[in-house]
């Protein structure tokens, strides 16, 4: 059968992997998609690394915009990143009649709701199965496997980079200065972190999840971003005495008032499976009202369980690629005309429990203001956690572990602790989620 | 658009539970599929049953044959269980040219090979996500979302009966016997448990899973099955000390002289994820060559969980029934006429590593004894546990942790070990997994 032909923008990392991927297990996709799948050119600026990497078995450019335009390309893979040259790259294959399929979660999270609706009208496929988590294959999770249930929440680990510092500072109690410095050194965090640690690329992938778990547009500047970077160890450690592990979390929730879509640090029971992803994986566990919860774990990142992905993509677009629109899979799981309209909650309509930390004076009746600022404001406590003041020491922390409450409540009771003479300090607060 | 119409043999718990979830959420599955999907004939002998379940809202009948031969049905789904009517049914639905949803792993396990040659041939699907790992979305992952990978191997935790008896066995410190009539009591076991404890049922699913991971035929006859019945609380107990949880696991494996498909009671080390999968829960974990390890995790039986998997299926079929066959993904991952011949390695050519537990005389010389029967056949060995002989006992207990070897030769080991005067009783022989 005449094989597929793929254009291939960018031929680093992740462009690399695919293509040695695709070399290696040829003879296995080709029996798994029904003809051969075969990148026939590339564009790439780094011209000796692309052929390099080809060793001449394909057409190498320097102008993307070229390649896809090429009458010969069948399917464009957007391994660029960022968002202006891609989305305009993008947009163009897409106008040319290609189908998509890209790893970039920043252009989708972004200008999804545009470029799924050019591609709608052109009649193509973008696939994105990349672009969250890695290897995993949670899109189609979300989109196919789980296609039964209405999800009511997601709650991912996916950002490989904050995770392996959260677990390095707990395995060593180190600093987050110092857990950053080894990670940068050790590759796993990039030379600017700030994507990364803010919080800003695991939001993006949340922002995808809740796009096809709930069927609504793209919104990634509504959702509330917050990274680990204001993480101490002392928290750490005290969330572990509590029985939690604190985890950066994309969370995406839906709830009667519209849908909460928030990335932040988030103490969650030690027991859970989720918990124990250690080091750079991911992991993802969905929520739905007839499976109940399933979890999906592996390699977040990196040239191969990246490529991975890619592939996946290319063998489905492959296979569909001469079917009607109809018979395919809609972009955000529902079909174009059926998105709804749930509104993005703001981060003070967030209903959440909370780890609230309290330097306090060592003195009677402290702890009496506290529980009854808590009670005015309708937060029940869950757990407490006093320690002795150290040697000489006048005050000493508190830890306060609430039930769930919105935030809003909370910021109210927290300003009121603050004003407290006995409360040295700001309160530090981290939400608190048991996943269950 | 026109609603897709459903035909369902057998309306019991997990029959029971697609008509309640397509139900509730059928303006979510529109919104998906584009189209709705209704259950409009059911195949039931209990008609009490289903009258109460579909409140007059589905014609019924008690003669199944006929629902499959009935020219308003598009799709039937199977949920009656077993080899022989079940059979008879679908190749008689497949011969009317209706698509087929089933859950039932015995009936493709054994008769797979059979059904699938039919529902080529008549340009039919034949969809079974729910015969694997209940809502897990397992079958997707493997034939889809880990298709640019060479799977190199599968080992799950696909029996939720015997995972709840080995973590109780656990927890409690009680025998299989104790434990077995608790969960007999508690609805975990069946009344009749012999599928589940003695590993047939999750030999059908690991072969399931062994034919669209490597695209041979099923050919469960060829699996090698062992069950829990004769796993002992100290042999859980001694793997505890030494850093194992002992697990059923179903296990698929590429080697290069074939597949191992294998479903046994394995140590695994208590550190990975998938050691910590308690009570009633699945999870498999797949390495493939690109994406590395990745885990599901879920529930893999009961009404809802599994009908989460019915209708992801049914949904599938509405999306492609109007597809040409060649958009479908094949049925066992791998285009038909691309099935490979490897052979199904018999258990003495298998390759594993072993915990074995020997009860000594407390003499001089008996380990040198055992290391060099170990040492002669080649097998070397990671980890040793010694006990003292308890007060006035002239015995006590060794246990060996060895490196993998291949299954004749531990065999040709274990009976020089068992020949030994110093050895009382027969070895106990677990067989081991590190799954890295």
């Amino acid at each position: 059968m005449k094989p597929i032909n793929v254009g291939l923008l960018g031929i680093g990392t992740v462009g690399g992997g695919t293509w040695t991927v695709l070399a290696r297990n040829a003879e296995e996709i080709t029996r798994r998609a029904g003809r051969p799948i075969r990148i026939t050119a590339v564009a790439e600026r780094n011209v000796e690394l692309a052929q390099a990497v080809t060793a001449g078995a394909a057409r190498i450019t320097t102008d993307a915009f070229e390649l896809v335009k090429d009458p010969e390309i069948d399917i464009v893979v957007e391994l660029i990143g960022g968002y202006t040259i891609a989305k305009e790259l993008v947009l163009s294959a897409i106008e040319n009649g290609k189908h998509v399929v890209t790893a970039n979660k920043a252009l989708l999270a972004v200008h999804g709701t545009e470029i799924f609706a050019a591609a709608q009208k052109k009649g193509v496929m973008v696939a994105f199965e990349a672009a969250v988590a890695g290897g995993i294959p949670i899109i189609k999770a979300l989109r196919e496997g789980l296609s039964a249930n209405r999800i009511e929440w997601i709650a991912g680990i996916i950002n490989g980079t904050t995770n392996f510092i959260l677990s390095e500072m707990r395995d060593k109690g180190l600093s987050f200065a110092e857990v950053l410095k080894e990670a940068q050194r050790l590759g796993y965090a990039e030379t600017d972190p700030t994507f990364d640690i803010e919080g800003i690329d695991a939001a993006h992938k949340a922002t995808i999840m809740s796009a096809i778990a709930f069927g609504i547009p793209m919104q990634f500047e509504k959702a509330y971003v917050e990274g680990i970077t204001r993480l101490e160890a002392t928290d750490i450690t005290y969330a572990e005495q509590l029985g939690y592990r604190i985890k950066l979390l994309g969370i995406a929730r839906r709830r009667p008032q519209g849908i909460e879509l928030r990335v932040h640090p988030t103490l969650i029971p030690a027991k859970r499976l989720i918990a124990n992803v250690e080091g750079a994986m991911n992991a993802v566990l969905v929520q739905g009202d007839a499976v109940g919860a399933t979890l999906y774990y592996g390699k977040g990142a990196g040239a191969e369980p990246t490529a991975s992905a890619v592939i996946a993509d290319l063998i489905d677009v492959t296979r569909l690629h001469t079917a009607d629109p109809g018979n395919r899979v809609p972009h955000l799981a529902f079909q174009a005309d059926q998105l709804a309209d749930l509104p993005i909650l703001p981060i003070e309509q967030v209903e959440t429990a909370y780890y609230l930390r309290m330097r306090v004076e060592d003195k009677p009746g402290v702890l009496a203001d506290i529980t009854r600022i808590l009670a005015d404001n309708a937060i029940s406590i869950d757990a407490m956690l006093q320690k002795e003041p150290a040697e000489g020491e006048a005050q000493t922390d508190l830890i306060v572990l609430t039930h769930r409450t919105v935030e809003g409540q909370a910021n109210l009771a927290i300003a009121a602790i603050e004003a407290l003479s006995t409360v040295v300090d700001s309160v530090k607060r981290i939400r608190l989620e048991e996943l269950n």
